[in-house]
């Protein structure tokens, strides 16, 4: 049954944005709450229709990359990260974004293939368990050899003269036939029946024949269970006690860490001094444990030039009314100071210039800034063929400054899709999102109780707003 | 660099699944831990190459299912429920499988049009806070008509006659230009303003003039902030109230409630009387936050009629060995007792047959049934050309019982997939989950501290996996 007249459907079909404008930060901008990082302009129905639209768009993709940079963090620059979360994504298409947007928040890598076909990024996983487990004795082994070299034989020789009490055969069948098959590229995944008592074991009898028989460099381990730092630690001093004995460099190899990984394990992790070089992160990375949903909205601030606003008896859903502009005002050694809201067409931030910066809603909350550098955030980035740019506009496109010289550059390669010049490399905005996160102040980006960025308004934002509410909320009547 | 020889990825180019076996449990099936949803048999490559592809698959679909049936069950089986959720999914993919497997669970709509138009579910919503708050005075009406009746004079008059102390005019304005264009389907946001001050009272008025002067039905309002049971009891009140004075039935309303609900919200609504019909659920149900991943997992069980077993340290990572059936047995009513994991070729349970069942790895746990039915859970649904069908294949597409007549037949029609004839309908898999559910024992059910639906294994697979785990791991040697 139609719900709506004939005449209605054919005036949908007719539209399109080409009365559009969409002013938007450059993707992998570091953003606050109330910010507003995309702001449109054009004809009620049409940004309507693309309310849910960007919403969808936005928010997982922020959230994703926010909880990448999260981790990022927490392991340090030196990690490396490794996204393993395609098994337990929202359907493929959730796994693909997954992949993109813990890439652009600082991962080095990912197991989903298809995402790193697509996307350029490096695929990076291990073996299966289910590779060991269906081994079952060296009779599985189609030959002993690696070259002209008996690597089975060589690796039981080193099995033998280490002493190793209790290694399982099944185990060291598969790495041998996993050496055969990748000798530049041998990691094993090493805790499929015991860790330290099989897994380490087997995989430096392999590792030493590899080395010393066969001139391969053997890459590492990866444990998947137990106490990761622990065994980390173990496992490095097994590698140690090989070399001792054969001079070789294993301890170099790489210890790949997984199951179960989340921001607070790694915090956790740190403090017991572990050995871990990468680690492997999927569920409690593409889901966002700690936070699920990022809750970005989508609100009616002016229509025919008069603002409105979403009022709320919760502080927090209240919407600063009016079309806005958004600068990042910086300080001594291009730090960021706060972001400065601004209605537009009001008088905008300038370098040196003091200037009294407001909580949107607190009174108490306010103080002088004077800016060393102004960073506008909202850029034109869709222009309707029917729209027009104003001069506020093309000052913006001009406009653009960073703080670091490679925050700058990364800031500008984001502005160059304005005006629907290709958008940057994936590899760009990685660097744009590392570089912004290195600007910050450390207690800004503290896991626990960080000190809150400051979000103000100007003052005549402030009294704006605040004389728009006093007309536009009743006052109760108790009775 | 390539990291394999061309060779490998010919024969990866020339794989194909005509030597696969794919046997399952019918979409829908409420399944519990341990009890394999799916087994594949086939090339061990293959079979591999899949692993990845069926978790991503199954997964998220299995645990927004669940998710949505937990709702339903919170929220009662007389409410209407709606899935809200495509702005705060893993993407517009993400979103189209949270709208499938919410309403397999037992939701009503969505609000995910495509979802809607693709899968044949009802799309449901409401207009939008910026539908009110983009009209600020009757000016923007373009006419106070509807047909012949000034809409927008009727419902000022009735709103002089309740006597109601501030409602918006702009507020007014909204919902006289929606039932102009909705008369049939007159919905109100009503918590733009203020929902009691406001939004119910412009209802009302808009209410009683397309009821008594047009001759419509009004549907009813939406809430979307606040304390949902306290305005839901008091918006009731005052359509009983404006019904009192008209003789009208307004109190027949629909109330709509939405505002980040989640099954603790619903559970905690019940408590409080509320008076609302219809959830919206969006964010909470999508990211399923009560838990965001489904652990399911894949395993190598068996390779050359050998079983092979996932050995761990946790007793819940511990696979169960060798290829299995699973059984349902049903008790008087045809309610299930419990599931049965019997190894593929061993005696299967019989009716009217006592029979020993026991905990996997509990050996105190155990208790004898004698079924009054017994319900194959896995049929073949996939046979590639060079696959063949066994005995017991046959039997099995033949055997499946169900409990109820309605289960049965659900679960025929799920088993008509079976040899690749077309999947049942979202409708059917649908009614599937509400029978199998309708089935289960309510305390296995209870949101809170439910008893666990027994899992067990013939005595016969007992001993085979504790000899297996007692011969496979070594005992450690403490120093």
């Amino acid at each position: 049954m139609p719900t709506a007249q004939d005449g209605f459907f054919e005036y949908l079909a007719g539209l399109d944005c080409s009365q559009l404008k969409v002013y938007g930060q450059p993707e992998g901008t570091v953003v606050f709450p109330r910010v507003p990082v995309m702001r449109l302009e054009g004809p009620l129905l049409v940004c309507q229709l693309l309310e849910t639209t960007l919403l969808n768009a936005c928010n997982y993709a922020s959230l994703m990359a926010t909880n990448a940079a999260r981790f990022r963090i927490a392991a340090g620059p030196d990690k490396t990260l490794l996204e393993f979360g395609l098994r337990r994504a929202q359907g493929p298409d959730g796994a693909m974004s997954a992949s993109r947007y813990s890439y652009l928040g600082g991962f080095d890598g990912t197991s989903n293939v298809a995402a790193a076909a697509a996307m350029g990024i490096v695929p990076r996983g291990t073996h299966a368990h289910s590779f060991v487990s269906a081994h079952e004795s060296f009779a599985d082994l189609s030959t002993r050899m690696l070259g002209e070299v008996d690597l089975l034989g060589a690796a039981l020789g080193y099995r033998k003269e280490m002493a190793y009490a209790s290694p399982s055969d099944s185990e060291l069948a598969a790495f041998v036939a996993f050496a055969q098959a990748f000798p530049e590229r041998f990691l094993a995944l090493v805790d499929t029946y015991d860790t330290l008592a099989s897994g380490m074991p087997n995989f430096i009898c392999v590792a030493l024949a590899l080395t010393l028989q066969c001139g391969y460099k053997p890459l590492g381990v990866r444990l998947d269970s137990g106490d990761l730092a622990y065994l980390s630690k173990e496992a490095r001093k097994l590698l140690k006690e090989a070399d001792a004995k054969y001079g070789t460099q294993l301890a170099a190899c790489t210890i790949v860490a997984s199951n179960s990984i989340n921001e607070a394990v790694l915090h956790a992790l740190d403090d017991q001094a572990h050995e871990i070089d990468t680690f492997g992160i999927g569920t409690n990375l593409v889901t966002c444990q700690a936070q699920p949903a990022l809750g970005m909205v989508y609100k009616l601030v002016e229509i025919k030039g008069k603002p409105r606003m979403k009022i709320s008896q919760e502080i927090s859903k209240v919407t600063i009314p009016a079309a806005k502009e958004v600068f990042r005002l910086l300080g001594s050694e291009h730090v960021p100071l706060l972001d400065l809201i601004v209605r537009a067409g009001e008088t905008r931030p300038a370098v040196g210039k003091r200037m009294l910066c407001r909580h949107p809603f607190d009174e108490k909350k306010r103080c002088f800034v004077t800016p060393t550098a102004v960073l506008p955030l909202l850029g034109l980035v869709w222009l309707g063929a029917g729209a027009k740019v104003s001069e506020a506009d093309a000052a913006d496109a001009a406009a653009c400054s960073g703080g670091s010289t490679s925050a700058l550059q990364a800031g500008q390669a984001g502005r160059e899709q304005d005006l629907r010049s290709p958008p940057p490399t994936m590899q760009a905005t990685r660097s744009y999102v590392a570089a912004q996160l290195a600007l910050l102040r450390e207690d800004h980006l503290r896991a626990v109780n960080p000190t809150p960025y400051k979000v103000s308004v100007t003052s005549e934002l402030y009294h704006y707003i605040h004389d728009l509410w006093l007309s536009e909320v009743p006052i109760p009547e108790l009775a």
